[in-house]
């Protein structure tokens, strides 16, 4: 056997040696040569998001959003990640750089491990979903600059198929709503409107004495009753409304399968769907899910999501939290291969740090760098 | 609107001209540069592979196996492609060269968007798993090459991972099988079994004479009842049987289900699965799936695949036909994820034309070349 071993080894190592038949490649080769080496370094720190206008949803209001930004260094190279963390979903800066003190990178010897390194991740601890996406999304970023590729492209998608985004008018009087319309729709194609209150409507026919522009809706949870979300569908889809969102609170799959049996609209599950383990559960209940990276732990299990999700024939939008260009552009590199993208929380704030995935006449534009396609300001 | 384009675009123009950040790369620059203009060239040869034993199953024996070895160059780069055409699944070198013709890669403008070419080539028609294999190969090698990365590494996964793979031992008399495992039980640390004959427990005797190490069984729907087929079951774990493949005829769903529920060992379904469409089927009626590149259309669909049966909670197998170490290497680029590796195709043939992933002490040992890891003899 050891004669065996001694001849496979060096036939191994010529077929090692001519890796460069596929072309020099700098950084490729430098990452390789180091892949048993160089070690991971984890960097974080908190920052908090301005928001240009106060945000509110069916049940909060606020003028900041917290973020984590987190950096993974490695063979010279950086990679930017971001944790979102919006009040209501339950981790803090605090949580997360107690996480992220956890994660022990330097046990593996190449960031190319990413199965692994994240599901190591994964296990540290329960639910810190946000926390786990902000290493995910700096992994990715690091591997795509030492690959030199955007993930768009490994993944094999075609940029210029990305879709519009929805542009979200928050809940407000109907007069403000009605002055934000003004402002805004010009620019999209597609509007995104909060509802789940008492005046639905009354926003709805404020938003309809500006702009006729199609309108995905996000009832977050706000409506009480299954016939009054079924009933409100219907007179959204008269409105010119194209897609739903959780129309009743998460718990109620009863209730959600009732109406989307029934909906003129495709029912999308938010609150109701977290991660890749949530999708089987709600196949019926609802006609698609909304993947969002702070949710479901990043870029590597959204994917995995979209493609279960297409396997079993349900439709897909990939939303965001308020986070930077950095979060967003992670999550652009999967729109062109979604039914419906939400990723404007970038553009509702007044201190972003990136520059990456740009929205031009309401579409999403994905550029060519690397990794996801970001840039320090 | 018009003046907001130019802006974005300008900036759209700064982020590219950037690229370089994420190092120098002679490869990957080459290739953005011409994605826009260069053109994919398909060409495609029949091949016949000698086989070292005649090759028994339990209902077919042969000495050659055809196939149509397939290229695909870009840019100068050339990606390496295979289909394996075992007689009784049905594709022959004559309909595969008839579906190759048809192919036109010269409407992509680029390798990269390989959702959408594979999504192109697998409407072309019906069925022609092996033909659309060959492609999405090729084209794998290809992307592979042109970005520098093998492609489990583009996977994120660990090749030290790898696992053993299994050696078929044919079916043939309990004389002939002795000589067969004594040559060969050396070499390996886990031995197929393909059963489903009257003498089942003289091959497993005969074996038993020779080796105590692990078997991994393959009745290939051999066993008429299921009854029968769970006594086998029992009896073989009794003789140091670890899994087995397609206890009874793939259309008795219902069967395979009673025999799983009982069974002492996991159960993969094998003729019961082709594509990942086929999987949410089987759940229930099997343990796990047995992914091969030339059922399922190739590498995308068998990495979507594992991802369906693992968020599904199905064990997961990789397996082969009598190939090349091209089709061999590129399903191999899988295994560090999978349960079970079926992987000897190359090992039974006397005429290879390519070089890759390697069988060291029984394990699959990838190497470090781009794209599925082979280079041409």
């Amino acid at each position: 056997m050891k004669r065996r071993s001694f001849i496979k080894t060096s036939t191994l190592a010529a077929l090692t040696a001519a890796v460069p038949m596929a072309g020099a490649s700098g950084g490729k080769s430098k990452s390789r040569s180091s892949a048993s080496k160089g070690k991971m370094k984890l960097t974080y720190r908190p920052y908090d998001l301005q928001l240009k206008h106060t945000f509110t949803i069916a049940n909060s209001s606020r003028t900041i959003t917290p973020v984590v930004l987190t950096e993974i260094e490695y063979d010279g190279i950086v990679g930017y990640g971001e944790a979102s963390l919006p009040p209501y979903l339950g981790e803090t800066q605090a949580s997360v750089v107690e996480f992220l003190k956890k994660v022990q990178l330097d046990a593996f010897s190449s960031p190319f491990e990413m199965e692994d390194i994240l599901a190591y991740v994964d296990k540290i601890a329960e639910n810190n979903t946000a926390a786990k996406a902000s290493v995910d999304i700096a992994l990715h970023d690091l591997v795509g600059k030492l690959v030199n590729q955007p993930w768009h492209r490994l993944w094999g998608l075609d940029p210029a198929k990305a879709p519009d985004t929805t542009f979200t008018i928050g809940i407000d009087t109907p007069e403000i709503v009605k002055q934000k319309t003004e402002q805004d729709a010009p620019l999209y194609n597609i509007l995104k409107v909060k509802l789940g209150r008492a005046n639905d409507r009354e926003i709805i026919e404020a938003i309809r004495s500006v702009t006729s522009k199609p309108l995905a809706i996000d009832a977050n949870q706000g409506w009480g009753d299954k016939r009054y979300a079924l009933d409100m569908i219907y007179w959204l889809k008269e409105q010119g409304a194209v897609m739903v969102e959780q129309p009743v609170s998460k718990h109620r799959l009863d209730d959600s399968a009732w109406i989307t049996e029934r909906s003129p609209l495709p029912v999308f599950a938010d609150e109701s769907f977290q991660r890749l383990t949530d999708l089987m559960r709600l196949r019926g209940a609802f006609t698609g899910v909304n993947i969002k990276l702070m949710k479901c732990t990043g870029m590597r299990e959204a994917w995995k999501i979209l493609n279960l999700a297409r396997a079993v024939g349900m439709k897909v939008m990939i939303g965001c939290m308020t986070e930077t260009s950095c979060a967003i552009s992670a999550a652009s590199q999967l729109s062109p291969a979604v039914d419906w993208a939400d990723l404007d929380g970038n553009l509702l704030i007044s201190n972003d740090l990136y520059r990456g995935t740009e929205v031009v006449d309401g579409r999403l534009v994905l550029n060519n760098l690397s990794g996801i396609g970001v840039l320090r300001n």
